[in-house]
């Protein structure tokens, strides 16, 4: 196998060079941290599950228009993505009160909001990723005015699809977190979605009970990691009832030559 | 003496019922506070102060047509004000990275802005007058879409004013936090500008040594607060320097019978 140039490891993902300019491939870990990285640990199959729902989520995201950076999975752990210029803001769409919401205007989670909420995080782990403005965006040239104002476009987009998603599978899309980066084409460059979107990054509320789907259970010390991104995976069709492959962990040493 | 109803006493100010409906008298304390009351101590003579400086930046607001509460100032520590309905939003305007924001962003204290930024605080002692955006305020209601429009409308117009009064008697206009209130004319309510503004509420440096004339020395424990409200007093014009009446912090006294 060749050797590929490793570019960027992150705390969930490692970026490699992809097999043409322009491409980079994703390679989804099982490591799991919270709280700015203060909390570690590994879900066990995590890496593998992220990759599948990802991949589902963003092929959906572009039959209704939203373009992407995706642009197939290579394997259990790894997909082909667009590079792209990632705007160095985290996009948060809320439609329930939890986590920092709850806790900044004293707001019992689980609340449904007045209307859904966009807030943006100003990505810098050195800072704490604070919440930032529009005001603090412009003054500062994160992203432009017109790039802000497509981002929001997509994100509410984004939400209203995710939101009728998860319903029809019997989960509440309580928040989720998007990154948008520029893809350049010459001078021009236009935003699109990039990243990832899996129960690392979203709240996932079983509609009924109101069980936690997501990455609360690893913040929360409540257990049930594996088993809950399994059940996301399997309510979104991902994972046939008796087909136990898709967890087949070893499988990426295999691709990746080891 | 008649005796007043008090409304409301606050950290700096007490709120007196006025003479006719619709108005209310607001009493200038030398109490001073700081991060969220933590902080507590007294200014000697910055309630008479702050009485003079904040009806001579409304008075000079209102020729520029910015609606403002300020009717008249009644004696050393109290003026006549419309009532209003405070619209829950402290309006913070920066031109100059300083205090929270030079934190948020790892940005040295003094470095001037790329551009002017406007911010909101929910007024909410009991939350620590949380940072929160647009959206927060739409989701929750706090005032409409149009009401901010105005706001932010109003507080552009009066940085601009306010940066060009300091800048002509020496003093860089670092940020300062405004509140806005809803005046009711039957069923429709337009918005003006309520509450004060002094060094309490402002950050200002002198031009040339930086030295800070507001409130930042009581915060920092630097001493010379009187001297330093005293001097913004002298600079706008409002002290001749041979007169030290403006001073006389018996006044208040015998203007409330006591
Ligand atoms: N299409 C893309 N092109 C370039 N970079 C991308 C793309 N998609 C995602 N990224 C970036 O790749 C990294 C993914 O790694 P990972 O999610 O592990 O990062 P992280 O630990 O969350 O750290 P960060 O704070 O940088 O997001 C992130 O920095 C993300 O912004
Ligand atoms: N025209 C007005 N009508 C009604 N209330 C006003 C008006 N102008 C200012 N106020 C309110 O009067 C109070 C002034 O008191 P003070 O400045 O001491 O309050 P504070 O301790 O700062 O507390 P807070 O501002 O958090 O209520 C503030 O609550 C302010 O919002
Ligand atoms: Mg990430
Ligand atoms: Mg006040």
């Amino acid at each position: 196998m060749t050797r590929r140039r490793q570019i960027y490891e992150g705390k969930a993902k490692i970026l490699y060079e992809g097999p043409e300019p322009g491409t980079i491939i994703q390679y989804f870990k099982d490591d799991a941290t919270a709280f700015n990285a203060q909390k570690k640990g590994t879900i066990s199959g995590k890496g593998v599950l992220n990759n599948r729902i990802s991949e589902h989520l963003f092929t959906l995201l572009a039959t209704i228009g939203i373009p992407t950076h995706f642009i197939r999975r290579l394997n259990m752990r790894e997909q082909l993505v667009r590079q792209v210029e990632i705007i160095p803001i985290e996009v948060v769409i809320r439609n329930v009160a939890a986590g920092s919401l709850a806790k900044r205007f004293g707001i019992e989670e689980g609340t449904t909001l007045p209307r859904t909420i966009i807030e943006y995080y100003y990505k810098d782990d050195a800072l704490n990723d604070p919440m930032v403005t529009e005001e603090h965006i412009a003054a500062f040239g994160w992203a432009s005015q017109e790039e802000m104002h497509d981002i929001a476009d997509m994100a509410i987009r984004v939400n209203d699809f995710m939101a009728g998603l998860f319903a029809g599978v019997g989960i509440r899309l309580v928040d989720f977190k998007l990154e948008f980066g520029r893809l350049f084409d010459g001078e021009y460059a236009r935003v699109i979605l990039a990243d990832e979107i899996s129960p690392d990054g979203c709240r996932l509320w079983d509609l009924k009970t109101n069980e936690k789907l997501d990455k609360d259970r690893f913040r929360r010390d409540m257990g049930g990691e594996a088993e809950a991104y399994q059940e996301v995976a399997r309510r979104l069709g991902l994972m046939p009832e008796d087909d136990a492959s898709v967890l087949d962990l070893d499988e990426h040493r295999k691709s990746r030559g080891k």
